[in-house]
């Protein structure tokens, strides 16, 4: 693709090594014009690689007279990137036409570089020491504290007290609240032997982290691990269950595979022990710049796996009014394997 | 307006009493529709008013096939409010002419209800209330923290540790930083006499709340108050003359004005001290379930100003790699005159 157009902050970032919120970037065979305001133009001639940065008040204007003075005739642009307004503004009185493609930029994502893939297991490890002081937390002053609460010291633990940019908004849910996928806190208290779900990540320069753990809410051994010892049989039945769904997709996934036979891997587990319906979701999601990338690892997908993408694993067993269990891990292909990030 | 299609969450509740993140509105005539997922129809159902609720798994292709049953040959949409993508799949196949009309439902939303104001006092309150215990912290523990972990802070009183919804991300920014308007917080650390600048707001039934508060750091008697004393004089001559500009706004505004002659009432008292080329943005904003409402209060407004409008003053003064001083307070205009939330 030799011309093509982004507004989208993460996708910027990938090509031109720098990104901001108000920019609009254009590639143009070899040359790349990054257009920003007063604000940024320092910082981006210091960090941008192989870009022209122009300042301007006026991005769009800026942006037309561009293409213009190229006599661009054809440029691609991801329709879920603009605004119908930007889209508008933009193609006015101008003869180049406007190529959608959506996620174009996603797909060139799909496979990570080495260094890349550096990045993002210091995310993931960033990511578990958060998880871990979180289990200190808890384990210390978790009990009767209220989702709401919990959520809070989630965001303050996972981001090191404001030195690291989160994901996401962390999830923190309590029983019934984990048969909802993306559950809201509320002002429920954490007791003795609740099942309490977390999922939460961490960025390390822009690229993300994402796990979840379900626990068991035992206070003095409380953690975050794999092994869990569950009070209530039935939180252990389904517990055990997800758990070898996703063991059983981490140890047999293989480059070469379609993404839906890795879903399979942990939709069958869960579907022979009769719980196929409760199973709401895809198996994964790819994972880098943005917290959802690709492959995504669903019924339907016929992306091939192949070594360097990074993605999650993340079987779930939702219990309407009753609880959840969702177990997640992000791994990487290294090898025709996976390997937990 | 008797045809209107919404998809932005905050429109949508100021129609429905409700609002959710996966919803399309669509008013046609006296008839609502709030078409919304699985997840979010039972509370639909109790707290929307005078709405059918309709519970789709395709929002899109409910919403096509309620305009073709009713042969809508017209309706209103927000460009601003629409991606491409969502506009494309929207009016495919479909015979409705959609016609753009940007920022409609700010339009109806400029002059608040008795009930806003009541809710927009409250998160006013709330917020005051975050201020100030964020001052506490200051006097016992500010000294030496830096501007990343006292933005974490600002977040932990303002929400008071997760109970209430921010307005915004906040700003907390030490001397040069605060000259920058929306500065991202560094390690840079708060020391003795310096200058402090803090604009944050909570929400309150989705109302918001915003202020800006410029401050001298001498711990001991930290506060956020109006009244200041800065070690440094030029601080001290700085904020004095903000804060003139910003009361004569507020003791001069009048319902009848145009916008454009309260941001004169600020803008002229900085331009005669001859720091008019240091404000550099416009005087203030509505406020409301956005934070950023109509009207605007800038050099260009001819809106006139009504009772019932809520806005903020928030005139700045930014000497670049010097520092900066802007103080704001939000404000509704009640029998003609302007009173601070």
């Amino acid at each position: 693709m030799k011309n093509f157009i982004l507004l989208n902050e993460n996708a910027i970032y990938f090509e031109a090594n720098f990104s901001c919120d108000n920019v609009i970037f254009i590639n143009l065979g070899a040359d790349k014009y990054f257009i920003t305001d007063a604000r940024y133009t320092i910082e981006a001639q210091e960090y941008t690689k192989n870009c022209e940065v122009i300042e301007s008040s006026d991005l769009i204007k800026t942006a037309k007279e561009i293409l213009k003075k190229n006599k661009i005739k054809k440029i691609v642009f991801d329709p879920n990137d603009f605004k119908y307004s930007t889209y508008t503004n933009l193609t006015s009185d101008l003869k180049t036409q406007f190529i959608p493609k959506r996620n174009f930029s996603k797909e060139k994502r799909i496979i990570k570089t080495d260094e890349e893939i550096k990045y993002l297991k210091k995310a993931a490890k960033l990511g578990r020491k958060g998880f871990d002081n979180f289990a200190k937390y808890i384990r210390k002053n978790g009990f009767n504290q209220t989702e709401e609460f919990l959520h809070f010291k989630a965001i303050e633990k996972m981001s090191q007290a404001g030195k690291l940019q989160l994901s996401f908004d962390p999830i923190v849910a309590i029983n019934k609240n984990a048969a909802k996928p993306h559950a809201l806190p509320t002002n429920k208290k954490l007791k003795l032997n609740n099942l309490l779900l977390v999922d939460a990540g961490v960025k390390y320069k822009r690229y993300c982290s994402d796990r979840t753990c379900t626990s068991n809410a035992n206070f003095e051994n409380f953690s975050f691990k794999r092994e869990q010892k569950f009070k209530n049989k039935k939180h252990q039945k389904i517990y055990d269950l997800v758990y070898k769904a996703q063991l059983n997709a981490i140890q047999n996934a293989r480059s070469g595979m379609k993404a839906s036979q890795i879903d399979k891997l942990t939709r069958d587990v869960i579907e022979k022990a009769g719980f196929g319906k409760y199973f709401i979701h895809s198996t994964g999601h790819g994972v880098g710049l943005d917290i959802h990338e690709f492959p995504n690892i669903n019924t339907r997908s016929d992306v091939i796996i192949e070594d360097n993408m990074v993605f999650t694993i993340e079987p779930g067993i939702y219990l309407p009014d009753e609880f959840g269990v969702r177990i997640e891990d992000t791994v990487v292909m290294k090898n025709g394997k996976a390997i937990i990030l």
